[in-house]
């Protein structure tokens, strides 16, 4: 039976070397992985289980022939945002993969990358499935928060100042560069291109932030966009000073529109943005010396009351926006739009 | 912003709707479902959690066009098979899917289909992702077993009887009718196609089996292929009565050959197959009863010492099958040979 199983079980090979080890490491909790009809887990009673999916499509999350060790990176870290997003605590993942054909370097490289984030984040491989099929990466990982300390999106309260970790807009300075929507040299693509390639999980943040933030998301989809989503949450409106919002080097050399708008409504910046009383600024700017850049960008101003939450987008000088620049700044990256 | 999240937010909608009233009863364990960056659920201390990953591939596990709500039902069905092998109760599922485009008609019946299957089995969706792509379900599910009691692949012992439930091959001679590999006629093609539609996981027999069966694993790929996974990981050697496997009145008035391979081999079964001690007959006897039919296919022999795992095949009258018929029974599907 075994030679017939052909390509199929090859790929599992590849993926059971890596995780075998790793479960190990995990043992309290992982009962049982790769290898079953279903992996076997062992909840800890007083921590909450934080569940996300995440899927990514070839042509549509990545290029077509797209490095296969910067997929496996990136295809874990996404999920590991979300984790970060709430505090939690990596417990294990799966991976359900579909693959026009069984390419031995392929799923060497691909599983490189995937280990490599997995080992980082002691988060092993404990089950999944494999077909054939248009490229498509699809990972649910599961992590631990303590009971009564995962970090909702719906927590926000009026006078809480808006934070948000790292620099933002580079991953879509980078893309915006490779598709010639604008120039940019070699020497600063070759800078910020990392951001794009292999988007770093704000993990040990997230986890630091229980019991501190009030609110938190991870910014996928462009940061105005994705505040959006605390703001309707939480039922609240806010202010934000578009230009705090922080970015690298690379992209504060840029126009002032380019800057603004890859920094507001890039996508694929996986930082964390969150709220937290201003009582715990000293506290955050504790972390942001010690564990990663942490900027205050805007605040949350009142109650919607159930009404469609407002976001007012001021400049450096404090002066509101225009209408034209505002609603430009605000169009959220949306996988169903053209782009 | 709201209008245009466009038809990426629409499709939420959809699932939203279906997914809150279910979270409802479910509240005990699913503290947070879909709208945040994961969901929460509160595990209890004395289960252990299992988790599944399947993903369904247009064109590969059904086909372009396929009727939406079967669609919804089978994605959910071969996840909640996974949790029946294993002895869990499902307790909720996320949901990740490609889409070409966001055709309501097409969603409306696709969550139709999802959500009967979700319901029957109070199983809510918790959480997932949406994106543009070429027709992809990826569903992960989780269910509990209580601490030790999950069926494993690895616990059949020699001496063990081999069991299967309800009846096998339906799902196979259907899709060999849909695609003329044989002739069959209207009305018997009409009597077993929602075996290959609408198939029904065995929770309920699962739960029943926990403490009764060595050994357990869902028949997905043709249920001799599977069984080998059972003799792998148990380490075991096994002898099948090929003319024992239980089928309809439709695939029973076929060619014998038809009828063994189809039952044999067929794939899309999503029976259960397991294993149990000789003492527990009466016991299954009664659950045959009771709940479902269970057949008595086989034995474990001998123990495999490590070696590759020995499957012999005998007929009717107790006679070894030639080695080119147990050949051809023995050729699993698998998903990267073209077939």
């Amino acid at each position: 039976m075994e030679a017939k199983l052909g390509e199929f079980d090859l790929i599992w090979r590849f993926f059971n070397a890596g995780s075998e080890s790793m479960a190990q490491t995990q043992k309290n909790q992982v009962l049982l992985g790769i290898g079953d009809d279903c992996a076997l887990l062992q909840p800890h009673a007083t921590q909450s289980l934080a569940v996300t999916s995440d899927m990514l499509v070839e042509g549509r999350h990545f290029f077509a022939g797209a490095n296969a060790e910067w997929l496996g990176h990136k295809a874990l870290a996404v999920n590991l945002s979300d984790l970060a997003a709430m505090g939690a605590k990596p417990v294990g993942f799966t991976l359900a993969l579909a693959l026009p054909n069984a390419n031995a370097d392929w799923l060497a490289q691909f599983s490189q990358g995937l280990f490599r984030m997995a080992q980082q984040w002691q988060c092993p491989l404990i089950g999944g499935d494999t077909t054939q099929g248009p490229l498509t990466i699809c990972i649910t990982a599961l992590g631990h928060v303590p009971g009564g300390d995962a970090i909702k999106r719906s927590g926000a309260k009026v006078g809480d100042d808006i934070w948000v970790s790292g620099t933002l807009g580079d991953a879509r300075l980078a893309l915006g560069a490779l598709r010639s929507e604008w120039p940019l040299d070699h020497s600063s693509l070759e800078t910020i291109l990392h951001r794009m390639h292999e988007p770093e999980p704000r993990i040990a943040l997230g986890m630091q932030l229980r019991g501190i933030a009030s609110s938190a998301l991870d910014v996928s989809d462009g940061l105005l966009g994705d505040l959006r989503h605390i703001l309707k949450a939480s039922q609240v409106n806010a202010e934000v000073l578009i230009d705090q919002l922080p970015t690298s080097r690379t992209l504060a050399a840029q126009t002032e529109q380019l800057r603004r708008q890859c920094a507001a409504n890039g996508g694929d910046d996986y930082e964390l943005c969150f709220t937290a009383p201003t009582s715990k600024r000293i506290a955050l700017e504790s972390l942001s010396t010690s564990l990663l850049p942490l900027t205050r960008i805007g605040s949350i101003t009142s109650a919607s009351n159930g009404a469609e939450p407002t976001l007012i987008l001021r400049d450096a000088s404090g002066n509101l926006l225009n209408a034209a620049e505002t609603m430009r700044l605000m169009q959220s990256f949306d996988h169903f739009k053209s782009n």
